[in-house]
């Protein structure tokens, strides 16, 4: 498919996608668009194999549904935000979204930028053993962010994007959504969707943040290898039905826009009411392990900050990061 | 570490490298950093953190030997090159140099501009049971190459790249080596580094293309996985003795330049001699697979495009890309 096919189709989408419904004459729009039959006929092809429905009937055209892919120009179709996915580069298959992301924040790209996939083949190589999902299943989006706070204030970025992603799942899907701190979103205890935060930064400034999102939106239960069955989930598992990843990912990026505002101004203190509710732990008997070493308690809390509050034999102690199992339930 | 004491330690570095063996007094380095002792004293040890090895007698400092990392200032060292290379990111840990370079490319990023790290993680994950090698043995580097050239001309590079690496490793290593096309480097039969090639381009022209190079240098046989140990090995292994990364580095980025050069003027018309006593299928009955087709005849010889010609009943085939299986050893 030629570049300037492209453009067309672009253009046409836009021309046709705000009246849906309506049917709009072929020989109006190529004198609009300034394009011959023949080129408006392959642009028109173009869109529907990406998944739109466009009706044609003799020389008229009704634009139907769109399609359910991460594109730069469905995500950004009426997304309602100011700063973050302002500028989209959408991927069909890459190894690490947020690695990509790295590398455009490196060369200066702002604040706002997101990369996303299809896709993450997570270096399968001839013998990467590792899974991964079909392609048209999940979201992987990564956001670009230059915040003007020390490198403290990074690490709670993480549970309010977990926040907001729980937020968001909490829209479209049934099931008990929790977040298990400090990165992964659970449906009826099942991992649905996890976050990676990375963050390039001298003493007392961040040069970057790179946050990369992950949701298993449509995958169905064989999907999934056995090993991970009993542990994953998505939200169609959990719904029995299909769910729009357009929508949910703009829903997302409307969400982190409005917490990470909130953020700014006073890090977790004006939602902390909201992630104790959606904490998977708090109440729990947990342990935690960073690096070599273990720790063991009863996790009470999260703070603004974003840390876990574990305590053990009236000693309280306060958890940046690590990974956490749940030894015994509340209760 | 202060970035005040990583600027200084870049500074003395630059200072004391060039004279190797050559005692500095401390107090006139000082005078000339507009250093206090204090600082100074805190950039020796970071240098030395670093795998530097500087004597410091009393008042004097003699700079011994480098370090073996590929960090910036060690590959930029004196590197021969004028466009490969002259811009360097140097990261510790990536999922994909890749990706890094794709997202930079992507940005704006100029030819040459690379991006190298010390370790790949192949995205391990709590599930990801890919192998990764351990830091400190391996080189992974990505070059961005903006090639004035139309798309047809980029499956080569993949080859000029294999033979840009198998002649770096010649330069260092004993062993039969030999270049499995399209883009593996084996040494005795066994796979020491391979080559990944991405692209961006529109119909009339290259935007960017991204190669990616993996080296096996300083692995022991049980730093690999026990189903990898009978088809990979490293230049440590084959040697018997550890193999400077940085070298080898810097040889590969100006033997790169060099056979980039010649392939942008006719291919590889200039090379096909030498890509012929490299390959290791020429001769041999081989099988291709590509997609879902598979075609099997004797390997006959590497075009100028890079492709693959095989025979098979007096007819040849053309092939530019494919997973290649030897079925009968040529003899």
């Amino acid at each position: 498919m030629s570049p300037e096919i492209e453009k067309l189709a672009d253009k046409l989408l836009l021309k046709i996608r705000r009246r849906p419904g309506k049917t709009v004459s072929l020989t109006n729009l190529g004198q609009t668009l300034k394009a011959e039959p023949d080129e408006l006929r392959s642009a028109l092809i173009l869109l529907k194999e990406l998944g739109y429905k466009i009706r044609k009937q003799k020389n008229t055209i009704k634009f139907v549904a769109p399609a359910d892919s991460l594109t730069d120009i469905e995500i950004g179709y009426q997304l309602k935000t100011r700063v973050i996915g302002r500028k989209i580069y959408a991927y069909r298959s890459v190894k690490s979204t947020n690695d990509i992301a790295a590398g455009m924040a490196q060369s200066g790209q702002p604040e706002g930028t997101i990369v996303t996939a299809e896709e993450q083949t997570r270096g399968r190589g001839r013998l990467g053993r590792s899974w991964h999902s079909p392609p048209g299943c999940g979201i992987y989006v990564s956001i670009i962010l230059r915040p003007r706070f020390k490198p403290e204030m990074a690490p709670g970025l993480a549970v309010m994007t977990a926040l907001a992603l729980a937020d968001t799942i909490s829209e479209v899907s049934k099931g008990e959504i929790k977040i298990k701190w400090p990165n992964d979103i659970l449906i009826g205890g099942r991992k649905v969707a996890g976050i990676l935060t990375e963050l390039s930064a001298e003493k007392k400034r961040v040069e970057y943040v790179v946050i990369g999102v992950g949701v298993n939106v449509n995958h169905k239960t064989d999907d999934f290898p056995s090993e991970l069955s009993s542990i994953a989930t998505s939200l169609r598992i959990a719904n029995r039905r299909k769910v729009g990843r357009v929508h949910l990912l703009k829903r997302f990026l409307e969400n982190f826009e409005k917490e990470y505002r909130r953020y700014r101004k006073g890090q977790l203190a004006a939602s902390r009411r909201k992630i104790r509710r959606y904490s998977s732990l708090l109440g729990s008997y947990v342990r935690l392990r960073f690096g070599n070493k273990t720790v063991e308690g009863i996790a009470v809390d999260i703070d603004h900050t974003g840390a876990l509050i574990i305590e053990k034999d009236s000693h309280r102690r306060t958890i940046t990061s690590g990974e956490v199992t749940v030894v015994k339930d509340r209760g």
